[in-house]
């Protein structure tokens, strides 16, 4: 089956940092699997600028070394790359100076779609978006878009939306959380709101709990500086947990248009149980990988021996509204984990009665299982009975939802980033965050940050491949429930 | 997956009419299937009734040409197939008169289970019964099986359950209704009762109706005699669509065992709105199979040119109960129609607004269709996300919950009689009817059989090949319903 494409509006593209590693790894891949699925329109042209010293030449030449590493194999004639590259530009350009952004203004083109993406550091965001307003390339319809981090806590966040505000408005900025593009992630809309069955048993009272995990299994890589200023905490739950959490738990929105979505999503940041110095003993673990298993420690990595930054974070969340009073949304994220592992696991409670006890084990309470990595899939975990002709055995099985196999698309879903910057293009914000909901997102973990640097504790030690620190099962186990297991 | 087999006690099963059809079909292949599968312990002995003069060996060679046409050619090896037939013995017998009783005495062991399956005309039901208990043969704990037709009508069901009762108590009879023994039906208890998640939908508030299909491609082939009389309603309504009604709209039973299932079910049955003469028209369509597509017409068939006799039967049924009031079910059974299919499908509401519309088509409901014949399996229809980058397109897939290749089990699902068979050794009537439900069912179906010959309609002609009588069409038409096609 060929996916039907929906063409968009010619565009001009313009990647601040198109030297950086996200353009190469993801924004020019994903555009070139877009052309080659006949979405890019051929007057469409992407513009790529940095500080580097590059003719166009050669930053096709880096474009098509980026192809060769991250563009799937099957799509790689030459001819369609040369008719790719040949869309590329290339501005040197000195972000907050004076250089560049005249030969920029030359190479946009008045009648086109006019986005541009900022795949910059974040200190970045406010000055680039200041002089493409002082120049006047942001037109009335321009797009902006920007990713994590959108500030450090509350305060820092309302100054980058202020910053923005100035040359952009709401419905010009896009907000890329890269999960929201994920197919799952929609599937999971697709499955409570266009079918009759989930949506009656998606509340407190049919389901027992949520688990949101994110767990990656390298350590924190080059990005040291940053991220022991960070932590998990803001580095991946005041984000990307925060949002799975919201498409897992919002109310139906009225349409599945960007306002709609989004004020579901933010009444359920604005209805988390706030976690201050009372609770956060009880509701939070925070965690930091040692040495072991070959790996330096979190300490080590990060060059500061005394650093109580968390590598892992489990918190036992509640959501105080009438859908979920009383169902528990447990979130964990961390580094040096078992294994790189996604996924949101919907528990149903135990059926109230076993009609078939005395005959068999004690059933379990289906599951529904969103996995977005490594592999995105949809499972369904029931119980049936054990074919054969003895007496009623129940068995637990797996039921795959993803209907890769039925629609034949089989290991050729889009990449999050192809269809969000295709959604950029479009004019769509439904799958992207609002300015207003990353502030509610701060000011709901800001107090549990503090509270944990009130209280002065330090990150319980983990071992590197395992599934955290013990305290992290302890958290469920005190509510007599388990994570499911961290397994590629 | 190996099947776990749960071993029975030795056992002596007594068939009356082992020279028959069915025994040769079902319950000899049955029984070597089981012995394979290591369930039929090796001193039980199979001893083979009729009226026909054979030797052991005989019978034997008929039981082995038996084998040859219908079991599993990866079992017939020489060794296995010997020993088999070497636990088969065969005594002629006169089953109304007195010639081989004392020979079938001598056969019987005091300390097995002991079994007396009456593969024979109906009307012979009553006398060998009457002469097990006579001649001492039935013991306390000896078990009956019988199977439809049990009754043509309540009074004569009610006649024969008496002659059953002289010699043998309810918890000795086992009636069989092959359907039961479905491996797909067993599941839909087991999907219904095991798992959390379908019982809260199982209602009126989220089902829109229920169709329930016996839908057969041959005529009425050698049994005219029977079937003229007989007629669609009491060949296949009273019986195998009424126990597939039960088991899709009964309460949950406290107990996965027999009485607990058989009072939910009579339940259901006494439940239906009754239909007579005043709803007879609005409620039910009668049809007859004309000549057309190189077939005789039904009348041609049953040497009965002025029949009117119903081959095809269709019913909108209601239960009038808190869970189904203002779901009706929809039953429809009948001969030379476009393919062998028997099928339950469960068709829920539609959701109340599409969040996706605009974008999309209208949705579709969701619909669980559990189907027995030809191939078994269950599936559920449901809605998802096209997969692609382009927009929330959705389309409607079917997912299979048979799960026969997660189980490794494909294509090895056990025939209902192997099943049944096994219970009755094991002395479990949880798949069985009890009386009380055959004179209930016949209470509700008597009226209507009524109404349609004080009206003195005949039944509408159809065309061999197709799905029924247009009326049938209409009988759901007028509700904006309409049937799943007849499709193998």
């Amino acid at each position: 089956m060929v996916s039907r494409v929906i063409p968009v509006e010619p565009f001009d593209l313009v990647i601040f940092g198109a030297t950086g590693d996200l353009a190469r790894r993801k924004i020019l891949p994903g555009l070139f699997r877009r052309m080659v699925a006949g979405q890019m329109p051929p007057e469409s042209r992407v513009i790529g600028t940095a500080r580097r010293e590059l003719t166009d030449a050669e930053f096709r030449a880096m474009a098509d070394a980026a192809l060769s590493e991250f563009a799937p194999e099957a799509d790689r004639t030459p001819e369609i790359r040369a008719t790719f590259l040949d869309r590329l530009d290339y501005v040197r350009l000195d972000a907050l100076g004076a250089e560049g952004w005249d030969e920029l203004a030359v190479r946009l083109r008045p009648d086109c779609v006019r986005a541009f993406y900022l795949s910059v550091a974040p200190t970045l965001f406010g000055g680039i978006a200041q002089r493409l307003t002082e120049t006047g390339l942001a037109t009335p319809d321009s797009r902006i878009v920007v990713e994590k981090p959108l500030g450090h806590d509350l305060a820092s966040a309302r100054a980058l939306n202020a910053q923005l505000a100035r040359g952009f408005s709401e419905r010009q900025i896009y907000r890329i959380d890269h999960y929201l593009g994920k197919e799952t992630v929609q599937n999971l809309m697709a499955i409570r709101f266009a079918n009759a069955l989930f949506e009656p048993l998606w509340n407190a009272r049919h389901v027992d709990h949520v688990q949101i995990t994110v767990a990656e299994s390298i350590g924190i890589e080059g990005r040291g500086a940053y991220y022991d200023r960070a932590g998990a905490m803001r580095d991946m739950v005041q984000n990307h947990l925060m949002q799975l959490l919201c498409l897992t738990a919002m109310e139906p929105p009225a349409k599945f248009a960007a306002d709609a979505v989004r004020d579901e999503k933010l009444k359920v940041i604005r209805s988390l149980e706030p976690i201050g110095v009372a609770e956060v003993a009880e509701r939070t673990v925070r965690g930091q990988y040692r040495a072991g298993n070959g790996f330096a420690s979190y300490a080590e990595e990060a060059g500061n021996p005394d650093s109580r930054t968390e590598s892992f974070v489990a918190i036992k969340a509640g959501i105080a509204n009438w859908r979920w009073s009383g169902t528990p949304f447990y979130l964990r994220t961390g580094k040096r984990l078992r294994a790189r592992l996604s996924e949101i696991v919907v528990v149903f409670r135990d059926p109230p009665h076993s009609i078939f006890s005395g005959q068999n084990q004690a059933l379990h309470g289906n599951a529904l299982i969103i996995r977005l990595q490594p592999d995105e899939g949809i499972t369904l975990m029931m119980t049936i009975k054990d074919p054969g002709p003895g007496g009623m055995r129940l068995t637990e099985v797996p039921l795959d939802m993803s209907f890769a196999e039925t629609l034949g698309g089989s290991g050729a879903l889009p990449d999050a980033y192809e269809r969000l910057i295709m959604d950029v293009i479009r004019g769509d914000q439904t799958l992207f965050m609002r300015g207003d909901e990353v502030e509610a997102a701060w000011a709901w973990t800001d107090p549990i940050i503090a509270a944990w640097e009130e209280l002065g504790t330090r990150p319980a030690p983990y071992d590197p491949g395992g599934s955290g620190p013990e305290d992290a099962l302890m958290l469920m186990h005190r509510d007599h429930r388990r994570w499911r297991e961290i397994e590629a």
